[in-house]
């Protein structure tokens, strides 16, 4: 019924010590954080750039504390840049992905008839948001198809591209209801080809898989920090392109940051991607977020990108054997997000008997995934994603607690 | 030239034990921080607050501490609900105030033709704003006039209200320039008797004054808590009345938080404040607005009303009678923020030169205020902002280190 990389394929991945990695980690151990997809634990030094400029901040001034660390502040743009394959100015820091998302849909001035066409597969929050365009300002959604394999079939969605013009093309790298990768840059060489506006939601692949937004194609991007980044929570960027800049996008709330007020009746917007940005920021969230940038690149993106999907694949293996268990993740490419159905259980109360054995995970329900849980028939799943720093011991540990629950419960 | 309260009018206040609330204030003491209009200097309980709340989501998972911490969460609408006079529910937590007033101003449906009525002491943020919805929309921003003793003037503004009937009423209590206080529930009683939409920002006024947002009429208000209200960094809410939750008004980008995803092509609001929401927040952040709200209370509001204020008024009296120092702030009513300008400097080298002196300060610019400082015809000024944690001692400190830089800088 699934169609996942096999974990007998990939060779345990020996680039990584595991054991001073999780040294670095002050949860690990205490707890198995299989819940990277909701938020990754964060290592030593983003802990310590968080506390350390809280405490500044008390001891010599919120502004002051903000002017005697700009160029950790400065860091922040180099390092997301530098995960992501683009320029400082490039960047703009949000409070979520989905504040990034929705300044991004903001710049466009969007008319009755404008089409967006995006997938079966994006983002709860992006969905409500398009629907919301639609009320609105009379903009109507279409879904490319997805493949019978799973995954957004490409060849329907370009030949959608060229049907109806759209103004904007939208797609989520990897959906946060399932384990599948959906091909952003096959997507974007059409997007590119058309000349069509392309906007990417990165949030769960960031930290998880290099991103090359070179590679993918897009105009702008959105991802969050506190995922498979291990950053803090409450943080996220956007990456807006040159091409976007330079036509003069700006955001429909654009403020005293992004723009100078020149003439009573007239403001001109910055150059850069802080044109997206807001005055006010979270100072100690954004040095967290540098911190955890650099982390990701010291590891090593590429190192990262062999081990975590390859250990969620043997997860996701182990419990496909399991009687009552279903897992659902299904595509051509399989990444961290392991997700199972199980038989005889309620949502909560299942979900209470995981956390109880210690082991962090998340439910999804049929309303955060409309089509794609309706597609599969599905009311609830348990969701589980491990990270670079979890170990195969733990991958047993959850097998056997699964195990263990198996079909029993109320 | 200034008309401001006296300092000789208003007794030493003895309400507050100082001693024990700088005991209670990392940063008292190290600096004369004299920026609270920038940021304020936390107390100790909402250092520890955020400071415990990150080691808790590194230790457990960033959701799992979320969830262990949910009454903590809950608080933070009790307490900033008690601190403006509402409920609750009619509470948004935003990153900023500026994210608030963006989110507010998103759910008004904005046609070509339509007036959004303000005063020429908005803060610069708010009115870039109005510029964007004038682009965009072709909505048309008024600006009432000022009376000649500084201020708006309510009976003309009045008159605007009935000639215009504008789609939005907005007004700054505190601009962000001037000492200026505005009489927001003067202007109130005439939004409510012609049944006009109001938004308030009280981003300088939180924690400062005691808010009743029942008294000042308005159906949105918004506020930061980095301020007078010394919270952290990178937080704000945003008020909404029952009657305007109840006229079904909803953010352009309402997200997964905000509303239910009941089908693939509707999503269903939900009932309280939330429906302004992101499901992403700064818990951590959050937690310390909670403590910095419930310090607030504990101190008490009228306490702090009547000493902050009153410090200032002192400040103000000692810097007008300098030589070469013009005070610029003038109204009927005059609050925490001194503004002054001075001769024979250039901002930037004199600002430095206060910073030498370890006190606290914040440059504002002409293009920060083109109509307050158009009509003061100034192009800059220093912004000294006490507040009740300071002492008269701090003061005199800062009065004597202006008096010696005098007139004779660069």
């Amino acid at each position: 019924m699934t169609n996942h990389n096999s974990a007998s394929d990939i060779s345990p991945e020996p680039l990584l010590d595991v054991a001073a990695l999780r040294a670095d980690t002050p949860g690990a151990g205490d707890v198995v954080h299989f819940n990277n997809a909701g938020c990754g634990l964060p290592a030593t030094p983003v802990l310590t750039a968080m506390v350390d400029h809280l405490r500044l901040e008390a001891a010599i001034g919120g502004y002051e504390a903000a002017a005697a660390r700009a160029g950790h502040v400065r860091a922040f743009y180099a390092e997301t840049a530098a995960l992501i394959n683009c320029a400082p100015g490039n960047i703009a820091f949000a409070g979520s992905a989905t504040h990034a998302f929705s300044t991004a849909l903001s710049a466009i001035p969007f008319a009755a008839g404008d089409v967006i066409l995006t997938t079966r597969n994006d983002f709860i929050s992006n969905q409500i948001a398009f629907l919301s365009l639609g009320k609105r300002f009379g903009v109507r959604v279409v879904h490319a198809p997805d493949l019978p394999e799973g995954g957004v079939d490409v060849a329907a969605m370009a030949e959608l591209m060229r049907r109806h013009r759209p103004r904007l093309v939208a797609a989520t790298h990897i959906p946060t209801n399932s384990g599948l990768v959906q091909p952003v840059a096959e997507i974007g060489r059409h997007c590119r080809e058309l000349d069509l506006l392309y906007l990417v939601d990165a949030c769960q692949s960031l930290g998880q898989y290099p991103i090359d937004v070179t590679e993918i194609g897009c105009d702008m991007l959105t991802a969050t920090c506190r995922k498979f980044l291990r950053g803090p929570r409450g943080s996220g960027f956007l990456y807006v392109s040159d091409r976007v800049l330079d036509a003069g996008y700006e955001p429909l709330f654009i403020d005293m940051y992004g723009a100078r007020w020149v003439a009573p009746d007239r403001y001109q917007p910055v150059e850069t991607a802080a044109r997206f940005e807001d005055w006010e920021f979270p100072y100690a969230t954004v040095l967290g977020c540098a911190a955890a940038a650099r982390y990701a690149l010291e590891v090593g993106m590429d190192a990262i990108a062999r081990r975590t999907p390859a250990l969620a694949a043997g997860l996701r293996d182990r419990l496909a054997e399991l009687p009552g268990v279903r897992v659902l993740d299904h595509g051509r490419e399989l990444g961290a997000l392991v997700t199972f159905a199980v038989e005889g259980w309620q949502a909560e109360p299942y979900k209470a008997a995981v956390d109880a054995r210690r082991i962090n995970s998340a439910l999804s329900f049929r309303h955060f995934a409309q089509f794609d849980f309706g597609d599969k028939d599905v009311d609830w799943c348990l969701r589980l994603s491990p990270h670079y720093y979890n170990t195969e011991q733990e991958v047993e540990q959850v097998v056997a607690a699964i195990a263990e629950l198996g079909t029993a419960g109320r």
